[in-house]
Protein backbone atom coordinates (compact mmCIF):
# COMPACT_ATOMS: atom_id res chain seq x y z
CA UNK A 1 0.00 0.00 0.00
CA UNK A 2 1.07 3.60 -0.72
CA UNK A 3 0.10 5.99 1.37
CA UNK A 4 -2.46 8.46 -0.20
CA UNK A 5 0.10 11.41 -0.47
CA UNK A 6 2.66 9.25 -2.43
CA UNK A 7 -0.24 8.74 -4.69
CA UNK A 8 -0.94 11.95 -5.15
CA UNK A 9 2.42 12.76 -6.17
CA UNK A 10 2.73 10.29 -8.55
CA UNK A 11 -0.51 11.70 -10.31
CA UNK A 12 1.03 15.72 -10.67
CA UNK A 13 4.10 14.04 -11.87
CA UNK A 14 1.76 12.57 -14.47
CA UNK A 15 0.32 15.70 -15.30
CA UNK A 16 3.37 17.13 -15.63
CA UNK A 17 4.77 15.19 -18.14
CA UNK A 18 1.87 15.60 -20.08
CA UNK A 19 1.59 11.08 -19.89
CA UNK A 20 -2.41 11.26 -20.75
CA UNK A 21 -1.62 7.31 -21.58
CA UNK A 22 -1.06 6.73 -17.88
CA UNK A 23 -4.00 8.88 -16.34
CA UNK A 24 -5.82 6.15 -15.54
CA UNK A 25 -3.75 4.50 -13.17
CA UNK A 26 -4.54 7.40 -10.52
CA UNK A 27 -8.20 8.46 -11.94
CA UNK A 28 -11.11 6.56 -11.28
CA UNK A 29 -13.11 5.66 -14.68
CA UNK A 30 -16.06 7.72 -12.80
CA UNK A 31 -14.39 10.52 -11.77
CA UNK A 32 -16.59 13.58 -10.97
CA UNK A 33 -15.05 17.39 -11.54
CA UNK A 34 -16.76 20.20 -9.48
CA UNK A 35 -19.98 17.81 -9.18
CA UNK A 36 -20.24 17.01 -12.93
CA UNK A 37 -19.44 13.44 -13.27
CA UNK A 38 -16.85 13.57 -16.63
CA UNK A 39 -15.69 10.62 -16.21
CA UNK A 40 -12.12 9.29 -17.67
CA UNK A 41 -12.23 10.18 -20.38
CA UNK A 42 -13.85 13.67 -19.91
CA UNK A 43 -11.38 14.45 -17.31
CA UNK A 44 -8.69 13.90 -19.83
CA UNK A 45 -10.33 16.00 -22.36
CA UNK A 46 -10.32 18.46 -19.75
CA UNK A 47 -6.59 18.45 -18.89
CA UNK A 48 -5.78 18.40 -22.58
CA UNK A 49 -7.85 21.36 -22.96
CA UNK A 50 -6.29 23.31 -20.30
CA UNK A 51 -2.70 22.36 -21.54
CA UNK A 52 -3.48 23.35 -25.14
CA UNK A 53 -4.72 26.72 -23.83
CA UNK A 54 -1.57 27.12 -21.02
CA UNK A 55 1.31 25.66 -23.03
CA UNK A 56 3.23 26.30 -19.82
CA UNK A 57 1.06 24.52 -17.14
CA UNK A 58 3.26 23.23 -14.62
CA UNK A 59 1.76 22.31 -11.23
CA UNK A 60 3.42 22.70 -7.83
CA UNK A 61 2.28 21.65 -4.56
CA UNK A 62 2.31 23.67 -2.19
CA UNK A 63 0.59 22.58 0.82
CA UNK A 64 -0.65 18.77 0.86
CA UNK A 65 -3.13 17.93 3.77
CA UNK A 66 -4.45 14.46 3.99
CA UNK A 67 -6.68 12.47 5.68
CA UNK A 68 -7.84 9.12 3.82
CA UNK A 69 -10.14 8.94 1.64
CA UNK A 70 -9.65 12.86 1.77
CA UNK A 71 -6.70 14.90 0.41
CA UNK A 72 -6.73 18.74 0.27
CA UNK A 73 -3.96 20.68 -1.84
CA UNK A 74 -2.92 24.02 -2.46
CA UNK A 75 -1.03 24.22 -6.00
CA UNK A 76 0.51 27.29 -7.51
CA UNK A 77 0.86 28.32 -10.82
CA UNK A 78 2.95 30.75 -12.46
CA UNK A 79 1.87 30.50 -16.33
CA UNK A 80 0.89 32.26 -19.96
CA UNK A 81 -2.11 31.73 -20.97
CA UNK A 82 -2.11 32.01 -24.93
CA UNK A 83 -5.55 33.88 -25.20
CA UNK A 84 -9.18 33.87 -22.92
CA UNK A 85 -8.73 31.83 -19.81
CA UNK A 86 -11.36 31.90 -16.82
CA UNK A 87 -13.41 34.59 -19.46
CA UNK A 88 -10.56 36.86 -18.55
CA UNK A 89 -7.79 37.82 -21.41
CA UNK A 90 -4.75 37.21 -21.50
CA UNK A 91 -2.40 37.52 -24.65
CA UNK A 92 0.62 36.35 -23.71
CA UNK A 93 1.11 37.65 -20.16
CA UNK A 94 2.16 35.46 -17.10
CA UNK A 95 0.43 35.21 -14.01
CA UNK A 96 0.70 33.45 -10.70
CA UNK A 97 -2.08 32.38 -9.13
CA UNK A 98 -3.11 29.42 -6.36
CA UNK A 99 -5.97 26.57 -6.88
CA UNK A 100 -7.31 25.52 -3.56
CA UNK A 101 -9.04 21.55 -4.49
CA UNK A 102 -9.82 18.82 -2.64
CA UNK A 103 -9.25 15.16 -3.80
CA UNK A 104 -11.66 12.21 -2.38
CA UNK A 105 -9.94 9.13 -3.15
CA UNK A 106 -12.26 5.58 -3.36
CA UNK A 107 -10.21 2.16 -4.93
CA UNK A 108 -6.72 3.88 -4.83
CA UNK A 109 -7.62 6.92 -7.35
CA UNK A 110 -9.42 9.97 -7.83
CA UNK A 111 -13.22 10.11 -7.63
CA UNK A 112 -14.09 13.19 -6.97
CA UNK A 113 -12.28 16.65 -7.49
CA UNK A 114 -13.88 20.05 -5.56
CA UNK A 115 -11.70 22.61 -7.43
CA UNK A 116 -11.66 26.56 -6.94
CA UNK A 117 -8.86 28.89 -8.84
CA UNK A 118 -7.98 32.02 -7.25
CA UNK A 119 -9.65 34.39 -10.04
CA UNK A 120 -9.27 37.73 -7.88
CA UNK A 121 -5.50 36.85 -7.70
CA UNK A 122 -5.28 36.70 -11.58
CA UNK A 123 -7.35 39.90 -12.04
CA UNK A 124 -5.33 41.82 -10.01
CA UNK A 125 -2.76 40.87 -12.56
CA UNK A 126 -4.02 41.64 -15.84
CA UNK B 1 -5.91 18.39 24.34
CA UNK B 2 -9.23 18.99 21.88
CA UNK B 3 -8.52 17.51 18.55
CA UNK B 4 -8.05 20.20 15.53
CA UNK B 5 -11.22 19.28 13.95
CA UNK B 6 -13.43 20.21 17.45
CA UNK B 7 -11.49 22.93 18.18
CA UNK B 8 -12.39 24.38 14.57
CA UNK B 9 -15.97 23.79 14.28
CA UNK B 10 -16.05 25.56 18.01
CA UNK B 11 -14.68 28.60 15.71
CA UNK B 12 -17.17 28.13 12.93
CA UNK B 13 -19.72 28.46 16.17
CA UNK B 14 -17.92 31.57 17.49
CA UNK B 15 -18.10 32.90 13.97
CA UNK B 16 -21.65 32.07 13.31
CA UNK B 17 -22.63 33.99 17.07
CA UNK B 18 -20.58 37.04 15.86
CA UNK B 19 -19.37 35.99 19.51
CA UNK B 20 -16.13 38.19 18.31
CA UNK B 21 -15.19 38.62 21.92
CA UNK B 22 -14.31 35.45 21.81
CA UNK B 23 -12.56 35.34 19.07
CA UNK B 24 -9.01 35.55 20.11
CA UNK B 25 -9.67 31.36 21.80
CA UNK B 26 -9.78 30.26 18.36
CA UNK B 27 -7.25 33.47 16.42
CA UNK B 28 -3.42 33.71 16.93
CA UNK B 29 -2.78 36.94 17.97
CA UNK B 30 -0.42 36.67 14.75
CA UNK B 31 -3.03 35.82 12.31
CA UNK B 32 -2.19 36.00 8.78
CA UNK B 33 -4.98 35.87 5.97
CA UNK B 34 -3.91 34.96 2.58
CA UNK B 35 -0.25 35.84 3.27
CA UNK B 36 -1.30 39.81 4.44
CA UNK B 37 -0.38 40.12 8.46
CA UNK B 38 -3.54 41.14 9.95
CA UNK B 39 -3.23 40.08 13.50
CA UNK B 40 -6.40 39.64 15.61
CA UNK B 41 -7.59 43.07 15.54
CA UNK B 42 -7.41 43.02 11.86
CA UNK B 43 -8.69 39.85 11.30
CA UNK B 44 -12.08 40.44 13.48
CA UNK B 45 -12.42 43.84 11.67
CA UNK B 46 -12.56 42.04 8.60
CA UNK B 47 -14.80 39.75 9.81
CA UNK B 48 -17.11 42.39 11.10
CA UNK B 49 -16.76 44.19 7.54
CA UNK B 50 -17.78 40.53 5.87
CA UNK B 51 -21.44 40.49 7.99
CA UNK B 52 -21.79 44.15 7.54
CA UNK B 53 -22.22 43.65 3.85
CA UNK B 54 -23.89 39.88 4.86
CA UNK B 55 -25.90 40.13 7.40
CA UNK B 56 -27.06 36.78 6.58
CA UNK B 57 -23.54 35.10 6.36
CA UNK B 58 -23.66 31.64 7.82
CA UNK B 59 -20.73 29.29 7.80
CA UNK B 60 -21.53 25.65 7.20
CA UNK B 61 -18.93 23.02 6.90
CA UNK B 62 -19.16 20.95 3.92
CA UNK B 63 -15.65 18.93 4.06
CA UNK B 64 -13.28 18.87 6.64
CA UNK B 65 -9.66 17.60 6.13
CA UNK B 66 -7.18 17.36 9.46
CA UNK B 67 -3.66 16.87 9.61
CA UNK B 68 -2.22 18.73 12.33
CA UNK B 69 -0.97 21.27 12.07
CA UNK B 70 -3.14 21.84 9.30
CA UNK B 71 -6.89 21.77 8.33
CA UNK B 72 -8.39 22.29 5.12
CA UNK B 73 -11.84 23.03 5.06
CA UNK B 74 -14.41 23.34 2.20
CA UNK B 75 -17.39 25.85 3.22
CA UNK B 76 -20.80 26.72 1.93
CA UNK B 77 -22.26 29.55 1.61
CA UNK B 78 -25.98 30.72 0.81
CA UNK B 79 -26.47 34.19 1.85
CA UNK B 80 -27.07 37.40 0.50
CA UNK B 81 -25.33 40.69 0.20
CA UNK B 82 -26.76 43.95 0.87
CA UNK B 83 -24.43 45.95 -2.23
CA UNK B 84 -21.18 45.14 -3.52
CA UNK B 85 -18.86 42.09 -2.44
CA UNK B 86 -15.83 40.98 -4.45
CA UNK B 87 -16.35 43.62 -6.36
CA UNK B 88 -19.77 42.73 -8.03
CA UNK B 89 -22.63 43.82 -7.87
CA UNK B 90 -25.58 41.82 -5.80
CA UNK B 91 -28.52 44.26 -4.70
CA UNK B 92 -30.39 42.16 -3.22
CA UNK B 93 -29.70 38.78 -4.61
CA UNK B 94 -29.20 35.51 -2.69
CA UNK B 95 -26.23 33.57 -4.14
CA UNK B 96 -24.71 29.71 -3.20
CA UNK B 97 -20.78 29.71 -3.47
CA UNK B 98 -18.26 27.82 -1.89
CA UNK B 99 -14.66 28.39 0.29
CA UNK B 100 -11.78 26.24 -0.40
CA UNK B 101 -9.38 27.16 2.89
CA UNK B 102 -6.39 26.08 4.30
CA UNK B 103 -5.49 26.75 7.93
CA UNK B 104 -2.32 26.21 10.10
CA UNK B 105 -2.46 25.94 13.61
CA UNK B 106 -0.06 26.94 16.05
CA UNK B 107 -0.35 27.03 19.56
CA UNK B 108 -4.04 25.51 19.71
CA UNK B 109 -5.11 28.78 17.59
CA UNK B 110 -5.39 30.05 13.89
CA UNK B 111 -2.06 31.35 13.15
CA UNK B 112 -2.29 31.22 9.11
CA UNK B 113 -5.30 31.25 6.58
CA UNK B 114 -5.19 30.66 2.78
CA UNK B 115 -8.54 31.65 1.25
CA UNK B 116 -9.91 31.00 -1.92
CA UNK B 117 -13.60 31.94 -2.57
CA UNK B 118 -15.30 30.59 -5.74
CA UNK B 119 -16.01 34.13 -7.56
CA UNK B 120 -16.82 31.52 -10.66
CA UNK B 121 -19.98 30.32 -9.59
CA UNK B 122 -20.96 33.57 -8.19
CA UNK B 123 -20.62 35.43 -12.09
CA UNK B 124 -22.94 32.23 -12.76
CA UNK B 125 -25.52 33.72 -10.70
CA UNK B 126 -25.55 37.55 -10.85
Amino acid sequence: MTDLATRYRAYIDCLNARNWADLGRHVHDDVEHNERPLGLAGYRAMLEADVEAIPDLAFVIDLLVCEPPHLAARLAFTCTPKAEFLGLPFNGRTVSFSENVFYTYQEGKIRSVLSVIDKQAIERQL
